[in-house]
């Protein structure tokens, strides 16, 4: 029998970064009665299969009276293989347009399997090679820097202020990554509720970041799940808005806004890429060229579904989602005043005031690693993620991170007095 | 301005690879009335959009009714995140069980987005550093040596005999390997009616290569998109099937069988992997980490219509494609009579004759470039695929391939006066 050893695997699959997610769902699926905080997914609305159907065939109706499609050629976009940066690119672009005042062509965007799989067509198309050095603000997503650590792309933390990433502290990260002797090349950001701190960059900060990625000839990654989730409803500009000269590579997602399951996000990037022979294409062109190499193309069953759905929101999202908005609002008010409540007088438990999204940080007393985890499951039937898991060096050790989204008001506060017990047990 | 020099990319989007096939699709794109023998997608079948409805219900009624779901865990399984390597994989483990004689557990299945994100899930985890390297057969197909560029995996040529890899060239290819000082990890093939040599191996030579790989410490990769598709209507065993030890990965697709639109592929991967500290999960589990990074789950909506396809056809594929066989059979019998009528007595153009498949290989007498391709397409109307294309060497250079799936018996007869023309003109 063949049994191969996990030391002769690829990197990648030895490092707690690709672990630790996994501990967290076996945690979470040993101990079903608990109350989880763990997931950051979009709460369950009640839908019905039929909605599928029904979502299919209001695209299917543009493509044929919109568009003049035959019914060959709407059957010939749903079954066949489709063109590699994507079928409903047009809505898209329409979308981001109406939704975030991004201005953009159709061919600047590529349609990706989620977001996640953009950030893997930006990383392994802008990092040339092991001296390029991708920025990430520290804590960070670990979809950026799993994505990084499969394709053995170096990275340099950039430790986040209670607003969010600050340009000082990009520059200092830079001047480091030169010093040694590498070139910082991207930078990987959330400006808005990020995950997993919750930091959200003001209107300022923002522009100054654009600024100084032009004047430190750095791109900028910037992703957006959570944009629409204000708590107070107003609305900054994205890095994207504000990117005059081209700097920023946008990543979105429809998980939070349309449908986690259809799996659809996508890419801006509408870079110009000059060709040795002097010939230009769009960034855009050159990640679809990678996406060949990925997932060849993204379901067309997929982006129908997203096509329809965009569609019959009259391609305005931030319409479309009023209802989740309130009901994420609702939801980190909940996990807001529980907190408050709970752990008024508390010295030792502190925790932060996001403006929106779904994650909250609570510093605690103790090292909130896995064997804490374990006995809060075990003992208290809360679940929680250690921040730990966010930080590529040993930050966050006491501080756990708290997401709202998944839960009811009702979960939020039965939740957050079991996390009180489990802290002063 | 942002411009990006494209030196300044990966290497991988200045590969020529990358770039063959955006040229044919140019070529095909800006000559539209030309026959094109170039891609090698299925023929499409006269659907209604209609018909993924009743794919999804019947899904969703199996989860219902087999499987005791409730509604809202319907609604679950369709609409939010899925397990990461799929939902569908008892339903695959079963049809694969009927259709190939391959017994797997479920666990041993990761759906994935096409065959394309099984070869870079495969890849990335056995591949372990730049020492490792994956011989693949030559010619090869594009998707495996493109995700290997991307990976920036080393492969070693393997050449093919007249009835595909033959383990006497993988020794010898092997042994090349190991004096260069690098260890040969993996080797890529296709069995049946390979992309782009047509060939096909004998029964005892798969049984002397499944040994071989034993023998000398290598996986094999195994992608059989094409296996029902044998013009005698003989069936030979896959290698996954004559796999005693667990040598074989083996890659599936429902592209050609069930819906290209659908993207949905999968890995068999039931090797056993033992991790430091003594625990031991399989292979599958390892892919599942990688593919977190990757695409994070398959979209369920895909995953449905798939796993409804393949419930009505009572996990029998190989019944239920029989109108597909009979199809791409007399396809493949008329690209043969057109050769035979129209080269007949030509002693510079010859062409092989492969038991089943999309694919003939013909040897011309000139150089078949991509200058040779445009002048094909512009004067005379007919598109084919430089068979240099599929050559990490100078191969391949007077020999072009001809995919048949995707024409009618009427056009591939048109198609082949038409290069009959072209090749005497």
């Amino acid at each position: 029998m063949t049994e191969l050893d996990a030391t002769d695997l690829h990197s990648a699959l030895s490092d707690p970064l690709l672990d630790t997610m996994n501990f967290l769902n076996e945690v979470t699926h040993r101990y079903p009665d608990a109350i989880s905080f763990g997931p950051g997914r979009p709460y369950e609305e009640p839908l019905d299969a039929g909605t599928i159907a029904d979502h299919i065939d209001a695209y299917t109706s543009y493509l044929a009276k919109q568009k003049g499609f035959t019914p060959e050629q709407v059957s010939r976009a749903l079954f066949q293989y489709g063109p590699t940066n994507g079928l409903i690119n047009e809505l898209i672009a329409e979308t981001i347009g109406h939704d975030e005042g991004i201005a953009v062509a159709p061919e600047a965007v590529v349609v990706t399997v989620g977001a996640q799989e953009g950030m893997l067509l930006v990383l392994r198309a802008v990092i040339r090679d092991p001296a390029d050095v991708l920025l990430v603000s520290s804590p960070c997503y670990v979809g950026i820097t799993g994505a990084a650590r499969l394709l053995d792309v170096a990275m340099e933390p950039v430790p986040e202020g209670p607003n969010g990433l600050e340009p000082a502290a990009v520059r200092a990260a830079v001047e480091r990554v030169r010093t040694a002797g590498r070139r910082a090349r991207a930078l990987y950001v959330v400006p808005d509720f990020a995950n997993p701190s919750g930091g959200s960059m003001p209107v300022a900060t923002r522009r100054e970041l654009v600024d100084t990625a032009a004047a430190l000839d750095l791109l900028i990654v910037e992703d957006n799940p959570y944009g629409f989730f204000s708590r107070s409803g107003e609305r900054r500009p994205t890095l994207k808005r504000l990117d005059v000269g081209q700097r920023v590579i946008y990543l979105g997602s429809f998980a939070k806004t349309c449908l986690p399951g259809a799996r659809v996000g996508y890419v801006v990037a509408d870079q110009r890429v000059r060709a040795v022979n002097g010939t230009v294409s769009l960034l855009a062109d050159q990640l679809s060229k990678i996406k060949s190499m990925t997932t060849v193309n993204t379901p067309s069953v997929s982006q129908a579904v997203i096509g329809g759905m965009l569609l019959r929101a009259g391609c305005r999202l931030r319409e479309a989602n009023q209802g989740r908005m309130a009901a994420y609002r609702e939801r980190l008010g909940a996990l807001q005043d529980a907190l408050g409540r709970r752990f008024a007088g508390s010295s030792a438990v502190r925790w932060n005031c996001p403006d929106g999204g779904f994650f909250v940080v609570v510093s605690v007393g103790f090292d909130a690693d896995d064997a804490a985890l374990l006995r809060s499951a075990r003992d208290h039937a809360v679940v929680w993620t250690p921040m730990s898991y966010f930080y590529l060096d040993d930050g966050g050790r006491r501080q756990i991170r708290l997401s709202c989204s998944y839960l009811t008001p009702a979960e939020i506060a039965e939740g957050v007095r079991r996390l009180g017990d489990f802290i002063e047990a």
